[in-house]
């Protein structure tokens, strides 16, 4: 058997990745009420957590964090961005040369599409330069797939995010992260059109735990992959025990309900 | 005689090219009725029929299904695509490199050109790199000539379809992908109009088995190379009985009726 | 002597251009009434007459055709174009590179520039890419130099033509091409205008055959270097009476009534 | 103890940068009362200051003065920067390349960014590039982060500014300049964002020296590493007292009332 | 000493700059009345006079007539230009390559920004580009710098046309060509707000000897370094009248009097 395309990024053919770009994304208020975890380094030490195969963070963070975690943490280098800030139309400009990520250790490429936006064009012609620059490096590429635009009138529509995963599939990503379709079947129904990619549920704003966790029980059941956590782990009061309760949910194919009463 | 220019996915001058695109320019509910196709290897299989001449396809799925295939399945690589998702101006954005289709054993380039919008002097210049990149790689180049926008009320119209294929041949198309123009001395025109290159007609939304073979055989007696097909083949039930009529009228010169009571 | 700038594709320093670019610029339409001229070898083989000096075509007429004419015609690479589809802002984007066509064996380049649009900048900057690379290929460049846009009420007004022949001369052109100011005298000021550039009349739609050739009496007695002429030759029923006819006039200064009377 | 990241254009990890591009960004209007500021050799002469650990510069500056003090001045190129003569939305495009900054002796890159802004996408990808060629030269990068556009009703708001240095930290500067937040609590927040990138404090216009220093002593005492400083400066009569008392409350811990009183 | 930085197209570090680009920027009619200055060589003529120290034509009128003129002319390569057919917002695009320019043996290179306008973000990366390519080749780089735009009302007031001076300093022009700001005062504030960058007076369309000769003495005892002249010397009747004159008033320090008198 040859190796799983995202063995790099993955156990057992499953991720859990710990995504800390919030702060790009959504500014400090994201860190409302959890101010210590401002400070990358508290994030970097929560991916050391067996149950996290990849951290996904931007350029920055890796410059300046990464080098006392490289042995620990398996980088996925997150190569676009933008500001909450910004009131335009949905887009996401590079942040991040997929050679100088590869230079700095990456493991992985990660990168934001808005299929069905104004900037459709633009960004599947910024994927094909970067999936392309990431096979000359080796290295998987992972697609934020979000639909948004005139034509979406509820982004988590099961037909849009199968979609979704399919455009992931037919552009070239490995690796396709996607909101909850809100259903099992629906979440099913993406996997299958991601073909041979793998699908991961996009974690989403901090919920309770069991809902979180039931949601990742329903995801994993339908066929996902794993997914990628973040405010729903740093934003914690304790990340450790949901990544333990996480760890259980998606390696070791236990039920949410079980997974907490450990 | 020197080898025919599209030799690399034809047989004798004739071409029938399986499409497979849909995924992304469609969605998965262009797979309504028929999911299991979502499964790409399902359409490879339907590639390996002797009837087929080229399977097109994005990127992705050559990176993950042609590897298995390409002993049996000459590639013709789709360089540029959009979703459906988009509401904007009709443009295709370029999704794949030349020279990373030639690495991955693609015998053939398609791009997709809309003249008359407001992009076609953008997609004049991409076509004008792509085709130049692929006669460095040594590779035929087929494009999709779709006429739109503006000045076309009807883009079926008998004389938008010859301007269409003589678009072709002056930008250096090799092969020209157009709509069937509703008669064949319409279609007799267009292929005058392309001069040295080869027309094939563009395959259409599902019809009934006569009605699709019975415009296949004019268009082959008006003059044309074969026909690019998709969803009359792989939203079938019976795809193989499709492609042996196929075969039948293409490379045998029978009729559409002869070809259906075989 | 040194050797003319336009010696490649000129006799005694005039030219006499046969173009053959409308199946792009005006589509299969402008062939109503001479279908057989659709096929490009009819016009590759009237450009064999002694008369004309080039044969000014596409990429794609000339990777399709010019391999066999090679020895008896010189190629004038035109290396940007548009359809009639288009209703934007007139532009013309390039659809060859001059790398390609040197290496296609072109003897001169060739390139639309539309002064006074919105688009001058764009195709200023064009131009100059183009004609640098010429200059490394060691070929001359003939302009079309057509001011069109607001400030131009009359695009074949006196001073606009000439305008249009020292944008030409300015910008590096070898060769100006420039439609037909409506006396000698404006043409002679044409000339003056260009400096040490050629200017040559652009033939225009078809007309009578005494029409067509006392204009361009008078522009070569006003100093022009000759002409470049599509319509007015393959258009006819007689391409090669009216190319003998041309002939006398170009190159053996006689008068448009004595060239018919042969 | 690796060296510190800004250590070419700071003393104890802490940075009084004399900025002098007022010139470009506000014109000689900004020299009224100080005449004699126009020449550039006046205030050359004032980053000799031993408080002075860098001299923010564009290139027309070092290419002329630079020369003759490259032995007593650290030189932080700034490499964008536009006129106020412009109303358009806030940009500012490059004006020096990192390469040619790094052959005239550059210690140190600046570069503005306008989160917020319709340019902020445009921006993000100017400063990914300029960001990482700055690495290939080995030379740390500062960001002036500077929040605008429709979002920011007030754009000293302590939460803008937090974003403002987090967004400085995400993109990869080592040094971060924003302006006041209005209070010590808003500016350690602001400092706390940035994480291991460095903060300093936007000097602004001119105030009285006690306001100045007073609002100086507050940031440091809230955890920033020094100020970026021009007006403040080289707008005073007696430049070389203000500087000897900035030394004083950044590089000795003295308050402003002390460092005044000597 | 080092040898003056425009001492290529100087004299005493003072340079009279022949511009000829009117072909382009204004077209024929600007040559009424003098219609056989036209013809390029009659002003290539003119500018082997001993008082011009640079002709500063565009690159076509360089490739037909410099290679007979070089050694008697210094070429200053007018790198952009744009024609007045065009009625958009003031923008000069690229039409002369600096390599280029220095392979036809330019002597310097010139290039026209216009601060202020919607274009100025392009005009100041254009010309960063050049810039540095002049740097590459050992050339010194005259602007013309000429703020237009929504925010100047007047755009010969004084603190503009210092603005404009300083602009060319900051961006790293070894030469400014400005308008005449109206007065001796306001000519020596721009040229302070020039800095180490010379100041050359932009001639401006054709007035009477006596008026242009004085403005001239006035612009010179404020400090400039020159002028740039093109209408008054090539629309008059006697240019090496004048030419003789402005020799005494910019090298001979005479008065504009004193020369005529001559």
């Amino acid at each position: 058997m040859t190796e799983h395309r995202n063995a790099s990024i993955a156990r057992d053919g499953k991720s859990i990745i710990l995504a800390h770009d919030h702060g790009l994304e959504h500014g400090p208020a994201a860190f409302e009420g959890v101010e210590d975890r401002l400070d990358p380094e508290t994030v970097f030490e929560m991916a050391t957590h067996d149950a996290v195969t990849a951290l996904a963070v931007q350029k920055g963070l890796a410059e300046q964090y990464y080098p006392s975690y490289d042995d620990q943490v398996n980088l996925l280098a997150k190569c676009n961005g933008s500001s909450s800030l910004w009131m335009g139309e949905p887009y996401s400009p590079q942040t991040w040369s997929v050679e100088y990520a590869a230079e700095l250790g990456a493991d992985a490429i990660g990168y934001t599409v808005y299929p069905g936006t104004n900037t459709e064009p633009q960004m599947f012609e910024d994927f094909q330069e970067v999936q392309e620059a990431a096979r000359e490096e080796g290295l998987p590429v992972a697609m934020w797939s979000y639909p948004r635009g005139q034509a979406i009138k509820e982004h988590r529509k099961p037909e849009t995010i199968a979609y979704a995963t399919r455009i992931g599939l037919e552009l070239g990503a490995d690796l396709v992260k996607v909101k909850y379709p809100r259903s099992g079947d629906a979440m099913a129904h993406a996997v299958d059109a991601a073909g041979a990619a793998d699908v991961v549920l996009s974690g989403g704003s901090k919920t309770s735990d069991y809902e979180f966790l039931s949601t990742v029980e329903t995801a994993m059941d339908a066929g996902a992959s794993g997914l990628a956590v973040g405010r729903n782990v740093w934003q914690r009061d304790d990340p450790e025990g949901i990544l333990d309760a996480l760890e259980q949910v998606v390696f070791e194919e236990r039920s949410a309900e079980d997974a907490l009463d450990q």
